[in-house]
């Protein structure tokens, strides 16, 4: 029976000696990687916390205080030492542990959000409140360094700082500094801690001082005491400012965080001060398992599941973002006006390929996806056609930006959305089931949705042409259907099946095209004339849509998106607005947050299948043939 | 005839004496005391950045050199040098000159939005876009100190700043730092400028050192070669370092910015610069003009017309903010779990009143929407209730915020949204059009949109009774009109009008129930029957508004947002997913950018009056007598 097994929650972290905790870290290394590698999961950030984890339910008494995880995939430690290392089996399965903290798993989870750089808002509010409260609670929030290059990090800095200097809040911010979130970070923040982490510290300074001026004739202590009062006098002068404590933040560090140790008693220090102190931990992602320490592209941020000798993922086949990877290569290629830019994410979006073909043309600005949009704004406005390489969900932070900073401006900046619609796994924000709803509202703004990979393709390089616009084109995670070839064409929409009488129009919205034709198929079966269109560009909505509306007796739009305002919602208000009286049904993500599983089990749940649609259709279709009199008919 | 008389550019400004100089500020300080008093419009911002601006149009050549205006109601003085003078009759007037910079109005115009702490974005997009294309050209941003605090400001800074360690891009920064944005500026940088404004300076810091030294026998010159040399070989211990140089920023600075040539000399030397610099100039809002210098709670911003001599803004009556700040404090004696958060708006929003009775409850964080979201999600999970008020338009920066860190964690935040609709005055960017269109997709959020001042203290009062999911509570620009009373309830829903048979059922959302009554009058005169219901809460849709649909021949949604996903649109498709078939038609803003004009005027430009909404009405009313076979009647 190894320590692993003792350990039902924190406080039996407490009674551990020495060896029980260097033991207990090893095992739950081991822990990690066998148990990542059957359901994939994140695995290098967790390996990288194990100490820094440890230490931190040492010092601080969760619940009672709180942890908050910036990022919450780096919280699998944190599951384990609070009870929870049996669900890891079922990790990010259905009904199983989720990849995130869980308020309906533990009162130890709190914030359970994967969007980064909202820890340290969320800690301000927590200790605001704990001072209002006049609750004697502490809060420590674990951020990481790239997290840091998020604007709302910053915010929550500026407000921290100020309050600090007036406030007894007791606050803990830990900096996780591992110098990448996904790759490498960037900025100058990154170089500021690199400073911080490579600087002779401020007390090693005055003793050169001291031993230089000791050194010379005639100079001892007196001058010594002289340069510490100046020092004394002028801190903003002579003391070795970092950017933190120019904000009027304390700071302890840097930490070797794989020292549990030495993080120990940062941890207990900072606790015991009065008012907010930044830790800076030192950690490597990966620390204990060569694979994960060794990849340089960083699989093992959140690989799938993978073998435990090599450190080799289980083999996928080519999903939409390489498809998308190779053909923006040959567009850049074609194209010297064409820049690329990603947030952080240079590998997950498939950017990799482009920017080592035109390093010159590309810009990771860190994850910052608000810099990202206004910054391709800029670029668009000095002669450039930017394409911003994001996760749709992540876009949702740019949402002011791309409404008023590209399309205000009639930019031509193009948006590429990988993982849109249901994603499963990560669970309710990962899910980027918000931006065909959204952008909706957005003048001017043209939305594409491909099909399938020939559509990517054709999709991309036509929205690469528009100038005076921002242009999004959106798809989902994991690999594209095969092609599905249009049997005609209507205005700019695919027509895909064209069968039977005109009984119903189903308007296919991106990948759901391709369900939208095996859905034909069963009706057809049935004896149900259908016909398939794929309106490849989803906004504006097409004219030609609404000529085929009046020519059928039902219009079903099904789409991988929030149900409310997203394309269908648009479309039943345009056909509405152009007094076309034809049923319309919508099918879409029911509007509410989805738990975890995998794409496929949420689409099954959520009804969004060949089988499902089938039948809702048909009982639409016997409803209209029961009372047709109320219906309008061509 | 004085110098203003003849400047038509820029180039103008080049072959001015130092006094011709000096004239022309005093004469462009009276211009816009003189204009503004009569149009209303941004002064304070603007009379403190006359030397700055005549400074960068003489050092930088716009438009080959662009110059990037943060919040741009601080570039009437651009407009002035760069040939729109005239145009000050009719500033911020249909068809007259924008508040803010313009493309269509000069080529020196380039960001036209007004949300804050967009600049650097813009510049560093533009400076990346003329590096990538081999032109020599240089980019100038001006941002205020209270810009700097959004967080977009600084993931801009740390790009920059990475990239400028590398690069030779022409930019420069310069941060006009008066001390406040509309209200002094919080936070640890705020502390910081002002560190960096009365630190001496590295080089008078390095002259003390060797005067001490020197005042030591033995200790000369070559102590102090010495300790300089350390300081090359250990630049992050010994050097002064600032926020900006810790990021790796050059920095120039403090400058007296109402001091032209330390202005011009400044800029001069960072533009010779290679890579991106920082300009610290200091100024005084309201400079030269004193009831703007000495209004401590900065009236003088945004003033509509005043008196010129006393400085007295011309008599306002109530407006909605004014009711919302009274209630507000009603409540706050009332609950002692309320806090109140603005983003750097403390007056504008009203919560002036509740932070002098609550100060320890009522936190400003800068301009920082996300983290006004965050930290409320934090102080609800903490315990209390938070009061988020903030202009409508300004949401848009924190809707993931509000979707992932408030509504999926289940946190009671009321959002107070003020200037909602159709603002007017300050063009495109400020009109709050988008909000009840966004908000629509996130999940449990609840948004109630009162009528008159008594439904606002009521459905504020109702708002801040939700502990487990997001409210908000919007209402517009300028007075309520006189309380409407009910004549009856349908569900949560106020019936306003119900005469005559059921054929009309308008339901007036927000400001527009009481545009609704005007209609119903109308028609009434013209022998259609009326119901009039002001639903209150507008998400979620109330089920009585599905019965009251049933017994109508025609449903009318009326609202003051944008018509694309709006609340009408959730009503038609509401009513469509209950196959309810009665005819629904939407009114609302059309969904375009709106170019800038009094709010009645684009009210009216845009249909939504009495007048044209019964026209409109009338009209479907005529087209369903004659076509009645094919509708859905009770």
């Amino acid at each position: 029976m190894g320590v692993l097994d003792r350990i039902t929650g924190p406080r039996d972290l407490r009674d551990l000696t020495d060896a029980e905790l260097d033991e207990l870290a090893a095992e739950i290394r081991d822990f990690l990687v066998r148990k990542v590698s059957r359901t994939g999961g994140h695995l290098g950030p967790n390996l990288g916390v194990v100490e820094l984890t440890l230490a931190l339910h040492r010092v601080f008494d969760s619940p009672r205080d709180r942890i908050v995880f910036d990022t919450g995939h780096q919280s699998y430690v944190h599951k384990i030492v609070t009870g929870r290392a049996a669900g890891f089996d079922q990790l990010r399965q259905e009904g199983g542990l989720s990849g995130y903290p869980s308020q309906a798993e533990s009162d130890h989870d709190i914030v359970e959000n994967s969007h980064a750089s909202t820890s340290l808002s969320y800690a301000d509010g927590l200790a605001k409140a704990y001072t209002v409260r006049g609750e004697d609670r502490h809060v420590a929030a674990v951020i990481g360094d790239g997290a840091l290059t998020g604007g709302m990090a910053w915010e929550a800095l500026n407000n921290i700082a100020a309050d600090g200097a007036t406030s007894d809040r007791r606050l803990v911010i830990v900096v996780n500094d591992n110098g990448r979130s996904y790759t490498p970070t960037v900025g100058g923040l990154a170089n500021h801690l690199t400073t911080l982490r490579t600087s002779p510290r401020y007390e090693q300074v005055l003793d050169l001082v001291k031993k230089r001026l000791n050194g010379v004739r005639g100079v001892g202590p007196a001058v010594y005491d002289a340069l510490h009062a100046m020092k004394k006098g002028m801190k903003d002068a002579l003391a070795p400012q970092g950017l933190f404590e120019d904000l009027g933040l304390k700071y302890v560090g840097p930490i070797d965080g794989h020292d549990r140790t030495a993080v120990e008693q940062a941890l207990t220090q900072a606790k015991k001060f009065n008012g907010p102190v930044i830790v800076h931990v030192m950690t490597r992602k990966g620390f204990g398992y060569d694979p994960a320490e060794q990849h340089e592209a960083d699989q093992f941020h959140g690989p799938g599941p993978f073998n435990i000798e090599t450190g080799e993922e289980n083999p996928k086949g080519q999903i939409w973002t390489d498809v998308f990877a190779d053909e923006i290569v040959q567009i850049g290629a074609e194209r010297q006006d064409l820049v690329a830019i990603t947030a952080a994410m240079m590998h997950p979006v498939g950017l990799h390929k482009f920017a080592a073909r035109f390093p010159a043309r590309t810009f990771d600005v860190g994850i910052a996806e608000q810099h990202a949009t206004t910054s391709a704004a800029g670029l668009a406005m000095g002669g450039l056609h930017p394409v911003v390489a994001v996760y749709a969900t992540f876009l949702n932070r740019a949402f002011d930006q791309v409404l008023l900073d590209v399309a205000l401006h009639r930019c031509g900046v193009t948006f590429v959305l990988d993982r849109s619609g249901v994603t499963g796994d990560d669970g309710a924000s990962h899910n980027g089931m918000w931006d065909m709803s959204i952008l909706q509202v957005v003048p001017g703004l043209r939305l594409a949705a491909p099909r399938d990979a020939a559509r990517l393709r054709e999709l991309l390089r036509e929205a690469v042409q528009v100038d005076d616009a921002p242009t999004v084109v959106r798809f989902p995670k994991g690999p594209p259907s095969a092609d599905v070839e249009a049997v005609g064409r209507a205005g700019g929409c695919d027509v895909l099946v064209r069968k039977g009488a005109r009984d119903v129009l189903i308007v296919g919205i991106g990948s759901m095209a391709v369900t939208a034709v095996e859905v034909a198929e069963r009706l057809v079966a049935q004896g149900i004339g259908v016909t398939v269109v794929d309106p490849r560009w989803v906004k504006p909505v097409d004219p030609a849509l609404l000529d085929l509306a009046r020519e059928h007796r039902l219009v079903v739009s099904v789409e991988d998106n929030g149900i409310v305002g997203g394309c269908g919602s648009v479309l039943l208000q345009t056909l509405n607005a152009a007094r076309i009286e034809t049923p319309v049904r919508l099918h879409g993500i029911p509007q509410e947050f989805l738990d975890h599983a995998k794409r496929g089990v949420i689409l099954e749940r959520i009804g969004l299948t060949a089988q499902t649609l089938a039948r809702s259709i048909v009982e639409d279709v016997t409803a209209l043939d029961a009372g047709e009199s109320l219906l309008h008919v061509e």
